[in-house]
C-alpha cells in the first residue's frame, strides 16, 4: 500500500507516499518530503507509484486520463486538472517524459481527486499501433500441449479495436464453439525504439497491464486459416485489459507476480511471471530487432498453464460465465461471456 | 481521363468533368451540368473520379488531404480549403458522408488547385486500426509455391507504422538475406461494418489503393517464428502504399486490372486482379465475420504470379534496387531499395 495519507503546507494538500517495495525508493521519498519542509522549490517525486487509467465519469461527460493512488483507490483526474495533458494515455506517452512530470507534480499536490467508486473504468490505453503477443512463453503451457519450448518468441498479433475494458463483457462469436481463456502480463512501450539490447529495453518499456488473450481455439488451431493464428485470436471482444497501466517503477519485480484466471469463481490458472521462458525486457528487445516499437504498444507475454482446450475433458466458455484475471497487484479484471 | 477542363459561372470557377468508364456517370455529370446552367441550387456530383493522397508542399508546411484530379495530375488541397475537413484520409473517412460531401463540393469549385511537381506524396492513409493481408489469393501464385489453392481467404497482417509512401525508401533489414516483392491491390474500408453480406460489402468499401507486402522469406517461410507470419512481414518500411486511395466509382471493373511489379525495370509480376480467388468484396464481408472493420482499414487482397523466393535460381531485392509497382490505372509505385 504505498499511499500514506496526506498533509497541508504553504496552503497546499500534499500526498504523503512510501514506495511498496525498496529502500532506494523510500529514499527519494524522504528527500522529497524534506525539500518540501525546508521551503525549497517544489522538487518533483520520481518514485510515486503510479497507475495510469481511463475512465468516463458516472454521470457522464467525457475520457480522462487518471491515476489511481493504490488498487481500487481513489484516482486523480490528470487530463481534467491540465489540459496539457492529453485524456489517452497513448497520446500522453508520445508526449514524453515532460508530460510525466506535469502528472506527477499534479498527483503529488493531490488536486481534483475522484472516488473511484464514481467512475467507469475504460481499457486504460487503445488505439496503438501493435497489439502483439508472445505465444508459448510458459513451459507449463507447452508441456500441456506437448510441444517443446521455443528457441525465440513467438510473435503473432491482434487488433487494437479487440480491446475491451476491464469489466466490459466478452461476445462469444456464433462462428466458434471453442473460446478460451488466456490470462497474461502486457507490456506497455513507453518510448520509440529500435534495434536496442536486452538492457536498453528497460528504458523503453513504460509500465504493465493485465490482458485476457481470448482466443477462439477451433479457429487458431486448425488448418483453416492456413495455421495463421490471427483469426482465432483477433474477433471483437477478445482482449480484455486493464484496470491500470502500472510503471515499472511501482512493481517490485516483475518476474515475480501471479497470474490467475478464476472461471465462475473456480481458480483454472495460477502461474507466476517467474516461469516466463522470454522475460519482458527480452521480448521488448527482440521484436526491436525486426520493428520500431512506439510509445502506447502493448506486448502481451504468454500466458502459464492451466487454459480450457487442454483439459480433460476440454473446457470453453459458455454465455454467462465471469472471467477474472488478476497478476500480483496490478488489479483484476473481471468480464461477464455473453 | 476524366478531367475535361473548366469553365466560370456566377463568378465561381467549376470544373467539368467525364466519367472514365460508363454511361451512367455521364448522365449524372450531365445532369449536375444542367442544373448549375439553369441556376438551381448547387449539385453535388456523385460520379466525380476521386482519388485521395497526402501530402506536404515540397518548400514544407503541414500535411494536407488532398483530391487529385487525374494520375499524375493537379491536387486539390480540401483539407486547406476547409478547415472542417481534417488532413487525414482516416479522419475524413471517420467523419462520414458529410465530409465527403463537402470534398466534392470543394472539387467541383476548382479551388486551390496545386500542381502534382509541387508536392511530396505520402502515403494515401496510414494509423489505421488493421492492415490485414489475405495470403495465397492468385492461382498461379499457388501454383509458384506447389501449395492447393486456399478454401477460405486466409488472413494475417502486418502492423501500420510499417507503411511508407509511393515513393520512400525500402529499408533492408540486416537480420534478413530473402526480402521479396508482393505487388498488391489494397482495398480501403469507408464505413463500419460487423457480420455483413458479399452484396453489403461493396457499400462498405470506399476505394482501392496500390500495395507492396514486402516479405522476408527467411522469416515467413521457415519454423523460426512457429509458422506465423507476422516477423516476416511487418519490418519498417514493408509497406510502400499509395499513390492514392481511388474511390470504387472512379474504377470501370475493379475485377480488370492489371497488377505489375517490376526490378529495376525488368517485369517480374504481371497478373490481372480477374484472377483473385476471393474478390474484394468477398474479403471484406469474410473478414467482417471475425471482427467489426472500422473505416480507414486496409487489406490487402494478395500477390499474383512472379514473386522473387519462387524463381529458378531465386532473386531476392539487393540494396540499390529500384522496385516499380502499378496497378490498372490506380497509379505507380517506386521506391529504392537501401
Amino acid at each position: 500500500m504505498p499511499y500514506r495519507g496526506r498533509f497541508r503546507l504553504l496552503g497546499r494538500t500534499f500526498l504523503l507516499w512510501r514506495s511498496s517495495c525498496n529502500s532506494e525508493k523510500a529514499k527519494v521519498n524522504t528527500h522529497f518530503i524534506a525539500n518540501i519542509t525546508a521551503g525549497r522549490n517544489f522538487s518533483v517525486n520520481t518514485a510515486l507509484d503510479m497507475r495510469f487509467v481511463q475512465f468516463t465519469n458516472k454521470n457522464g461527460g467525457p475520457q480522462h486520463l487518471g491515476v489511481q493512488l493504490k488498487e481500487r483507490g481513489d484516482i486523480i483526474a490528470v487530463s481534467a486538472v491540465d489540459s496539457r495533458i492529453p485524456n489517452s494515455l497513448k497520446k500522453f506517452l508520445e508526449g514524453g517524459d515532460d508530460l510525466l512530470k506535469k502528472a506527477k507534480r499534479i498527483v503529488a499536490e493531490g488536486r481534483s481527486i475522484t472516488p473511484a467508486e464514481d467512475v467507469n473504468f475504460l481499457a486504460p490505453i487503445t488505439r496503438m499501433d501493435k497489439l502483439a503477443c508472445i505465444g508459448l512463453n510458459y513451459s507449463g503451457h507447452c508441456e500441456e500441449q506437448g510441444v517443446p519450448t521455443p528457441e525465440s518468441p513467438v510473435v503473432f498479433s491482434k487488433f487494437p479495436s479487440n480491446i475491451v475494458g476491464p469489466t466490459d463483457n466478452v461476445i462469444l462469436p456464433s462462428i466458434s464453439e471453442k473460446v478460451d481463456w488466456e490470462a497474461e502480463l502486457a507490456i506497455v512501450i513507453g518510448k520509440r525504439c529500435k534495434s536496442i539490447s536486452d538492457k536498453e529495453a528497460e528504458d523503453c518499456i513504460f509500465g504493465f497491464t493485465i490482458a485476457q488473450d481470448i482466443t477462439a481455439r477451433d479457429w487458431q488451431k486448425s488448418k483453416r486459416n492456413g495455421g495463421q493464428f490471427l483469426l482465432g485470436k483477433a474477433m471483437d471482444t477478445f482482449c480484455p485489459l486493464g484496470p491500470a497501466v502500472v510503471t515499472k517503477e511501482s512493481i517490485c519485480d516483475i518476474n515475480n507476480l501471479t497470474v490467475k484466471t478464476w472461471v465462475n469463481g473456480d481458480l483454472k490458472q495460477n502461474g507466476n511471471t517467474s516461469e516466463l521462458i522470454f522475460k519482458p525486457h527480452e521480448i521488448v528487445a527482440y521484436i526491436s530487432q525486426f520493428m520500431t516499437l512506439l510509445p502506447g504498444d502493448v506486448i502481451l507475454t504468454g500466458t502459464p498453464a492451466g487454459v480450457g482446450f487442454t483439459r480433460k475433458p476440454p473446457e470453453f466458455l459458455k454465455r454467462g460465465d465471469v472471467l477474472e484475471t488478476e497478476i500480483g497487484n496490478l488489479g483484476r479484471l473481471r468480464n461477464k461471456v455473453l
